[in-house]
């Protein structure tokens, strides 16, 4: 597990589609570690649109985001095969900084992670609490490369490997055996790694359900990799209030998982999530982050179609927000 | 129950102490009707007090905040006599009068409510989501005791009322119930219906716990009701960033249980308030309303110690809240 990466992206090729079984042993390994975030109930938005809605909030989740799973899961199987290294190496554009830093700081492991330059501040408060080891960057493809050149330390991805899937999968197991079964699940996507692990979860136990992930259009990265039957790499993603999604590829491993296990990816404009953002913390009470409300800005925008009187989950990924942009 | 009220807080006099016996057959009786709210661990303040920190998030609560338990209880009492009325009156800053009209709504009963001219706006569309009907007014006792004597209708209470007591009362035996057992509960006081009921429930289901009411020091009603020895008007309270904590006195019900089974009543100040406020939402990404914040704010002036390495409940009392005031 120490060896160097020999891409950003290509770190764990050998692709094989993570099973209900990984997530399965996922669940069992990070249990007590991570909470079992409460599916709430939203009956604003259930009148809306004539569908019961449930938000799995994971916004609760240690940390703020539900990345703890992933990053927590990859650590402890390295634990298990007595690989765990000294130190890991990350970028992130926060949540997975700080779930790196949480995780580590569980077990020992020094955390360095890049981040962009200008962060939401309270993504990095998060990082620091956890002992997070912060670098600066405005090219984060280059140096997580140098960070674990230097440091001659495994890189823990935000999305593309096996563990980090499984491990976010945990989400969509606990959302089937939580709820009701669900006729539709919607999830924010940024490198796909949340929407691989839930559909792969989702698939196996609520077979009927459509698992469709959004993304926002100016960072559609999963989108045009679909179009394109191949990874497309977007060298300046266009910012979007949706600061969470702002991966600049979808992963060598997550592609393959969402064109097995998903039925559909849509985009969704920067008004309708910027729209859709106070409207779901105020009709569900949570603290949210942008990222999170792309859902609720595809049910609004119709791109996606709430199944009548079933019931429809949304993930809520997590609740590092900068509250100052709400005014 | 149609007789009209002899005075704005007199409804109901000949006090008797709600027992926890009133507070479980309210319990059994709203049950199914109310939401049983999570116990939200809060890892942020946790490790900044030395003490676990829950939160009883009554923010999530229909209606967005703990009222619906003691209106449902006392429509409920009163069908259970055979004598449900066709409508009901009262006053409300906005949380009282949502959820009786999601209670009238629920029981099929006309909800007329008066409320100050300018109202939280997710206040006023909460109640209108719900059928309720709003008569704004400068003078909320003179315009409940028209409202009353022109409809014929009795007073549902926001806080004075055995029933309403005993409702809210049912949120102290669900902390109780579901977490470890407190060494310190905190509750915001506006007339103390809340308090009254919780400390009612703690004080038998976890006697060794300190009840603690916290009321903003510009809105202090109960304090200096307590002062006294007797309720205290307050002709124009001040106006306090936690407007769902204005009541003009507390109650000939709610003083003497504050009385009997709270260890303090404690004050804070506007700064500490607004301090509070997003760093409880920030720490807990739950969207609380600025009254839920007072706790927070007397932990953090130092009001009240919070038990080292102990468990400390902060109820949080509701959700409802203007996010442009966050900026």
């Amino acid at each position: 597990m120490h060896r160097a990466p020999d891409s950003f992206a290509g770190y764990g090729r050998g692709v094989a589609l993570v099973t209900i079984d990984d997530i399965s042993d996922a669940a069992n390994r990070i249990e007590g570690l991570v909470l079992r975030t409460p599916l709430v109930d939203n009956q604003v938005l259930s009148h809306e649109f004539g569908t019961r809605v449930l938000l799995k909030a994971e916004n609760l989740q240690h940390a703020g985001s539900f990345k703890v799973r992933g990053a927590l899961n990859t650590l402890l199987t390295w634990q298990e095969r007595g690989e765990l290294p000294e130190g890991v190496v990350s970028f992130s554009a926060g949540n997975h900084a700080a779930a790196v830093a949480y995780a580590g700081k569980r077990l020992g492991v020094r955390v360095i992670v890049a981040m962009p330059s200008n962060p939401v501040p309270s993504k990095v408060a998060n990082v620091r609490r956890f002992g997070g080891e912060i670098v600066p960057t405005d090219d984060l493809a280059a140096t997580l490369a140098e960070l674990a050149e230097e440091h001659g330390f495994p890189i823990l991805h935000p999305f593309d490997q096996p563990e980090v899937i499984a491990g976010q999968g945990t989400a969509g197991l606990e959302l089937c055996a939580d709820g009701p079964p669900p006729d539709l699940v919607l999830v924010p996507v940024g490198g796909g790694g949340l929407l691989s692990g839930v559909a792969a979860a989702v698939r196996k136990l609520a077979p009927s359900a459509r698992v469709v992930g959004v993304e926002p259009a100016t960072s559609n990265a999963m989108s045009q990799s679909l179009a394109a039957g191949k990874v497309v790499r977007i060298d300046n993603p266009s910012a979007t209030v949706a600061d969470g999604l702002t991966a600049p590829f979808a992963g060598e491993h997550t592609l393959p998982h969402v064109q097995a296990y998903v039925d559909d990816v849509v985009e969704v404009d920067e008004a309708a999530i910027s729209a859709a953002w106070p409207e779901l913390i105020e009709s569900s009470k949570l603290l949210v982050e942008p990222a999170s409300a792309v859902c609720l800005a595809a049910l609004r925008s119709g791109v996606v179609e709430a199944p009548r009187d079933g019931v429809t989950v949304l993930v809520v990924s997590g609740g590092n927000a900068d509250l100052t942009r709400l005014a």
